[in-house]
C-alpha cells in the first residue's frame, strides 16, 4: 500500500499549473505524490476547471497513480496535506495592471514586485497568506508551505514574523535562471555550475561561480563585460552593465537589479512599452488568454511550449527539485528564501533572505557567507527595510507605514510623491485592502 | 609659567577662521591656548595674511596671551601641536563649482558632500589628509586631529582605515543646528534640549529628543507636521515632509536628507538655482570675496556678523565645545564622527559614524543605541557603502572602484551615467587626482 | 507647594536603611524627597519599627520635611511612587546560611551570589521581584525600580526578560569600591578617578583607569603586582594575583573574581572560616543583632559607624548618586546593571550587563565598548549562561534547568554533584520555592 | 596519462599511517592518488622506514599505481603537493607523558589537548605548523593543508590568524565517533544518521540528530539517560551524565566534555590510572612499541586490527572522506574545523570552529546555526579564549600570556598554580620552546 503524499496548490487555476504537473510527473520516482489538490476561489473556477482537466490528461498520459482534485474548498484541500504550494494572485492580472500603470503616471517605475507595485502586491497578498497559515496550523501542521506567490521575499518575511508557521520556504526561478545563463555563457552543462547566492528575493547576487568546483567568476565577469561576447551574453541578464562597474562590483547580479543600477533606462523603457505594447500585465493577460485557449484542447496532454514565454522558465524545475529534496532529505544546495539565522551578518537573524542553503527534510539550512560585499550591502539593507515596513503595514493596516515604506524605497523620488501614489493605489485596490478601510 | 597649549589649523586662510578664533577667545578660561598656528598653501597666502591679521586684532582686543603664527610651513605648524584642526578645501571653490555643475548636466544632483560631488571631493581630499596624518605621526603623535574638512564622514572613515592615527574626530555643525532649531521650535533655551543622534555625517538622525530629560519627540514631530506651526518651523530643516512619512519614520532628519527623501524636488531646485543665481559654490565665492573685503578693514576686531550667512552657523560653538571637552575630560555628550565600536549594530565596528558620544580626554566614547530604526537602516547602510568604496578608490586610485562608488549611490540614475560623470569629473579635477593618472 | 517625590523601599526593615537615609539627607538639595515609605513583611515588622524610628530621628535631626511611613502594606507603599528600591532578602539570613553551608559539605564554594548559593538566592528572589513588577505596572507605572537585591545581575536579567517593566536598574557597590580603592592606591581624590567598567554584576572588569582623564592603567596594574606596595594595596581587592597573570589580563578585576581565578584558595578559606568563625551569614547575623541593638538607642540620630563593617561601604553613595542623576537628568557616567543594547558585542542585546553608562532621566545609556578583552570573554559568557538558566528555572520551576544551571557553573565540580546539591537545597529552602513543588 | 595527485604526510612515521593508507586504497576510485610522500624528522627515521615499508606492501597487495616516497626532506615532500596532511608530535610521546604527569602533581587534570597539556602541546606545535605554512606558500601554494595534529582547534586557529594559508582544515575523529555511536544506539546504519555539529574541537556539541532526515534527538537523549539502556549506551561517550542535566542541556556532548562537566571524577580517575597503569602516554607508548613490532612483519600487508585500540577509530574514514570530497567537489556535509565566518554568532568570524560544513573544492562552507544554545555558550567561549591566548603565546613567546591562558582555563584551580605549572612545564619542554628562551 502506498503511503499518502498529498500536495495542495492554492491558486491551482493558475496558468503555471501545467509546469508544476510536468515536474511532478518527471520526478515521480523520487517524489511519489498520491494526491494533488488544486484549489482556487470562486472567481477562478473556470480557469481551475480548464487547467485541472489538462493536469488530469497529463497524468493519465504519464500513466501515474496521482489523484487530482479540483475544489473551491480550501479546508478540504489543506486537510492533512504534506506540501502546500501557493501561486495565487490577489486581484488577478487586473490588479497587476494598476500596479504597473499608476506609478508610471507619476514618472515612477511600475513593477509587480518592486517599488509601489511590490508594496501594493504585498499589502493585498500578505493578509491572505497569513490566513492560509492559520488554516495550515489547524489542518496540516506538519506541512511545508512552499510559497511562489510574489513578492516572495516580503511574503516569506511576513510568514516568519507574523505567523506561527516555521516550515515555510519562498521560491523564485531567478537564481536557477542565472545558473542556466552562466552554463550557456560557458557552454557547459548546467549540472557543472554552482553559484553561491546571497541577498534577497529579486535582489540576489551570485557571490562566486564555480565550474566543477573551481571558481570561474573572473572569467564570467570578463565575458559579461566583453562586447565581442554579446551574442552569447544575451542568455544572461545584466548585459549592458558598464564594465568598470561590474568588475568592481565583483559579483553577478540578477535581472531585477536593473531597476536600481539602471533606474533611468528602465523607467524610459517602461514608458515606451506602456505606450507601444502595454505594460507587462497587459501583455501577460493576452498570453494567458491564448494559453487557456490552448489548455482547453482536449487532445493536449503535455505542457504546451508556449508557456515558457509566460515567464516561468525553470519554475517547474526549481519547484520540484526543492520539494523532492525536502521529501528525501537530499542535502543538496539550492538557493531559497529562508530565515537568515546569522548567515548574512548585516541582516537580522529572523529575516527572510534568499541564499544558497542545504535542503534537508528539516528545511533549508543557509550556508554562512560572513557578510555581503560592501558594494552590495547598502541596497540589500534598503530593500529589506522596505520589505519589513511593507509587511508591517500589510498586517497592521497602518497607513503611515505604507507611505513610509514607499518613501524609503530607492525607486521613489520623494515622500510627497510616495503619499500621492499610495493614496491613488489605495483607492484603486480598495476591495483587496480591508485592513486599511476599517 | 603657562603650560604650552598649541593649536595648528590647516587651511588657516579659510573665511571660517574668525569663527574659530571667536570661540577660542570666548572659552579661553576653560581652554587656555598659548599658540595658534594658521597654516595654508602658497595659493592661499593672501587670504591667510588677511584672515590672520584679523585673528591677531581679535585676540589683541580680547587682551589674551595667545600667539598667532601665520605660515606656509606645515611641519613647523604641526611640531608638538596639541590639537590639529583641518578646514582646507583642495581645489578651492573653483573645484566645488565643478562638483556642482558637472553632475547637473547629466540631470543628477551636484552637491558638495553628496553623490558625485561628495565622491570627487573625497578623491581630492583623502590623499592630502592621509599625508597630514603621516606628518602628525612624526611631528605631534599625541595630538588630536579635529577634522572639519568635508566630506567629513568619508574623511574620518579614511583616517580610521588607512592611517595610523587613532586620535581623530570628525565634526559637523548639522547636529548642533538641529538642536538649536528644536530649541526655537519649542521656545526653550538650547541647554535644556538633548537629542540622541545616530547615523552618518550629513545623514544623521535624531532618534529621540529630550527637554529637561523628558522625551518630547512626539510633540516635536507633531509640530513639524502641523501646517499651522509653519512660522516656527522654518527654524528647523526638514520642513515640508509629508506628515504620514515623518510620523512613521519616527525620528528627526537632517537637512541633507532632503537629497534622498525629496530627491526630485531638490534636483529641480538645483537646476533652477544654477540658472538663476548660480550654484552654491558660485554664491559662496561672491560671499567670500565680500567677507575678505570686510576682513581687510583694520578697524575690524570681531567676527563680522555677515559670516553667519556663509553657512557656518554654530561652527565655532561645535568646534570649541569639542576641543575644550577633550582638553578638560568633561565627559559631556556631543554628536561627533568617531569609530562605531559596536554602538550601531548593523554598521562595522571599525567604521566612522556620527553619534552622540561621551567626550573624554581619551576621545569620544559612543553611546550604544542597539540598531537604527528599520526605516532608516537601509539608507544609512547605502551611504556607508558609498563612503567606503569612495575612500578605497581615493587611496588606491582604482578607477573601477570610483565608478562603482558612484553607481551604487542612491542619487545616481545608472551605472553608465555614473561612468560618464566620473570620466568628465576625473578630467576636470585631473590636477588634484594624481593617484588616478599614474 | 512642593511637588511630591516619593520613594518606596521594599525590605525597608533592613539594617542598610540608615545608609540610604543618610544619603537622602546629604543629597536633599538635589533630590528633595517628600515621602519615604519603608515597607516590609510581617516577619520583619520589629526590625522595620526599630530602623524606621531611627530613620525618623535622623530626618528630624537634619530638619528636613521628609515624611517617613512604615508599613506592611506593599500596595500602599508603591502607590504613585517615583522610585522603588528593593533590598529585601527572601528567607533572611537563615536562608543565606544554608546557601553557604550546604555546598561546602560537597567541597563546593558556598557563597551568597555565586555558584549554588547564587542560584538558590535567585530561585527564591526572582518570583518575588516579578510579583513586585506586576504591582509596579498597576500602581506606579512611571516609577524607576532600583534593585539592590542580590543576585542583582540575575534579578535584573529576570526583570528585563520576564516582566513588562523597562525602567529598572540593578545596582551594586563593587564598582564604586574599586574606584575608591584605586584612588587610595594612587593617593588622589576619588573624584579624579574614572574607570571604564564592563562585565556582569559581581563579575565586572575595569577595562581602563583614568586619572584626570589620562590612562593610568599600567601604573595601577604595576602597583597591584609590586610586592613592595603591599601596604597600600590592601585597599583594593584582587591583591595577591600573580603578576604575570594580571599583566597579561590587562584589566582590573573585582573581589568576586577570586572565586574563579583563585578557586582552590577560596574554597580552603571558606572551609577554614566556616570551622573557625562561621560562614559569612553567621558572622553577619551577629553583626546585625548588634546593629539593631544600637539602632534602638533613642539618642542615636545618625548612621552608626559600625554599619560600615556590615559590608555596605559606599552603598549609600552609589544609591543616591544614581537616583539623583536619574531625577536630575545629570548625564554623568556611572556603572550600573542595565540592558546591554549592543554595548558588549558577545553578549545578547537584551541581557543585563554591568557597565559604565550615562545616567539620564530616561535611564542609563551604556557606552559601547566593542567587545570584552579576549581573556575575559569566556568567563563572562559562562556566568551569563548561568544567570539566564537560573532565571528561567526561577520563573518556570523547571527542575532540570536548575540542575543544569548549576552544572554549567564554573564553581561546580560535576553534573552529579550539581544534582545532589540542588536536591538538598531544594528541600532546605522548600518553603520559599513553591514554583518547584506544585 | 594520469594527472599527478600528490599527498605529502608530515609525521609520516606515525603509527597511524596504515590507517591513512588503508583509506587511500579503499577510496582510490574517487581519489586516484599518484604519489604519497611520507616525511619525518631524523629522530623518527626508523619508524618512518618501518611504517613506510608496510605502506608499500599494502599498496602493492592492493595492486594500485601509487608511488610511496619516504624522506627526511620536507621541501621535497611538499613540492607541488595537492594535499598536505600533518600528524606529527613535537617531542613525541615522551613530551606527552610530561603534559600528563606534571599537572597531576598539582592535583590538576593532565591531558593531551585540554588544560595545561593542551597549552604546552600548542606551544610546541604551533611554531612548527607555521613554519610548514611558510613552506607551503613557497612550494605548493595551491595545496590543502589537512591538519590532524593536536590540539587541532588551537592549531587551526593559529594557522588562520598567523599564517597566509587560507586552504586549511582541521580534522578530528570525535564527531564521526559520535555518529557511529548514535547509529549503534539506534541500531541503524551509520549512513542514515546526520548530526548538526557545532562548537570547537574536542568541545563539539550535536545540536540535533536526524535519522533519515527526521529529528530523533529526544529519543537519543532519552536512551542516554535511561539506566535500562546501559548495555547499548556504552557505545557512545557521555554515558553517566545525570538525566536532569542532559535533558535540559538538550544537546549531545563529546567525550572530552567529561573533563568539564565531570571535572572531579575525571581528576580522580587520572590519579588512579597514573598510579595503577600509567598515564595515557605511557599506555600508548607500550601499544605503539607493540604496533611497530607488528608493522615489521614482512608478511603483514594490511592495517593490523590492533591499531584500533590505539584510539584512532574512524580516523581513516574521516580523513579520506574529507580529502575526496574536496577533490571531487562533492558538497556533502562533514564536521570540520574551519573559519567560523558568522556561522556561530557569539564567536569571532575569523576564529576556527568545529562545525557541520558543506565540503567543496573551494573548501568547507559552514552552515549557519544562529548561536549555540545558551547552556553551552559559556564553556565554548571560555575554551576559545584559552585557545586564542595560547596561540598568541605560542607565536610571540610571551610568558605572561602563557600563564594567563592557563589561568583562565576552567580546569585550572588558580592563577598561582597556573604559574607554577607553566614554570615547571616550560623547563621540562625547554628544548621545544625556543620562542620563550630567547
Ligand atoms: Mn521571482
Ligand atoms: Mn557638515
Ligand atoms: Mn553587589
Ligand atoms: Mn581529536
Amino acid at each position: 500500500m502506498t503511503k499518502q503524499l498529498k500536495i495542495a496548490t492554492i491558486g491551482g487555476g493558475s496558468s503555471y499549473t501545467p509546469e508544476l504537473v510536468e515536474g511532478l510527473i518527471k520526478h515521480y520516482d523520487e517524489f511519489p505524490v498520491t494526491e494533488l489538490w488544486l484549489v482556487d476561489i470562486k472567481a477562478g473556477e473556470d480557469k481551475l476547471n480548464i487547467v485541472g482537466a489538462l493536469a488530469m490528461r497529463m497524468i493519465k498520459k504519464a500513466g501515474l497513480p496521482i489523484d487530482v482534485h479540483l475544489t473551491l474548498n480550501r479546508e478540504a484541500a489543506l486537510k492533512n496535506a504534506d506540501f502546500v504550494t501557493t501561486q495565487f494572485r490577489v486581484g488577478l492580472l487586473e490588479a497587476r495592471g494598476k500596479d504597473e500603470r499608476i506609478p508610471l503616471t507619476y514618472d515612477v517605475i511600475g513593477q509587480e514586485t518592486n517599488g509601489a507595485g511590490g508594496l501594493f502586491k504585498g499589502l493585498r497578498t500578505i493578509p491572505v497568506i497569513l490566513d492560509i497559515c492559520r488554516d495550515i496550523e489547524r489542518l496540516c501542521p506538519n506541512a511545508w508551505l512552499i510559497n511562489f506567490t510574489n513578492p516572495a521575499g516580503m511574503v516569506t518575511e511576513a510568514v516568519l514574523r507574523y505567523s506561527n508557521i516555521k516550515k515555510v520556504v519562498g521560491l523564485c526561478n531567478v537564481p536557477i535562471g542565472i545558473e542556466m545563463g552562466v552554463a550557456k555563457l560557458l557552454d557547459v552543462d548546467h549540472s557543472r555550475i554552482r553559484i553561491d547566492f546571497a541577498g534577497l528575493n529579486h535582489m540576489v547576487y551570485g557571490l562566486d561561480v564555480f565550474l566543477d568546483g573551481v571558481s570561474v567568476k573572473d572569467e564570467v565577469v570578463d565575458k559579461l563585460t566583453d562586447p565581442e561576447q554579446t551574442s552569447f551574453v544575451k542568455n544572461i541578464e545584466g548585459i549592458g552593465y558598464d564594465p568598470a562597474f561590474i568588475r568592481a562590483l565583483g559579483v553577478l547580479t540578477c535581472p531585477y537589479h536593473n531597476y536600481y543600477y539602471k533606474h533611468r533606462d528602465m523607467l524610459e523603457k517602461q514608458h515606451k512599452e506602456a505606450k507601444e505594447q502595454g505594460t507587462r500585465a497587459e501583455v501577460v493577460l493576452k498570453l494567458e488568454s491564448e494559453l487557456f485557449e490552448l489548455y482547453q484542447d482536449e487532445n493536449l496532454a503535455i505542457k504546451p511550449p508556449q508557456l515558457e514565454e509566460r515567464g516561468g522558465a525553470y519554475y517547474s524545475e526549481a519547484a520540484v527539485r526543492l520539494i523532492t529534496s525536502i521529501y528525501n532529505d537530499t542535502c543538496d544546495i539550492q538557493p531559497v528564501n529562508t530565515r537568515n539565522n546569522g548567515a548574512i551578518k548585516s541582516l537580522p537573524d529572523e529575516s527572510a533572505v534568499e541564499i544558497s542553503s542545504v535542503i534537508t527534510k528539516d528545511g533549508p539550512k543557509p550556508i554562512a557567507i560572513g557578510d555581503l560585499p560592501v558594494a552590495t550591502r547598502g541596497l540589500v539593507q534598503q530593500i529589506k527595510s522596505f520589505e519589513r515596513l511593507s509587511a508591517e503595514a500589510a498586517v497592521t493596516g497602518n497607513y503611515d507605514l505604507a507611505v513610509t515604506a514607499l518613501a524609503i524605497n530607492p525607486l521613489t523620488p520623494s515622500d510627497t510623491i510616495a503619499r500621492a501614489i499610495v493614496d491613488e493605489m489605495m483607492e484603486a485596490h480598495k476591495q483587496y485592502l480591508p485592513q486599511f478601510f476599517k
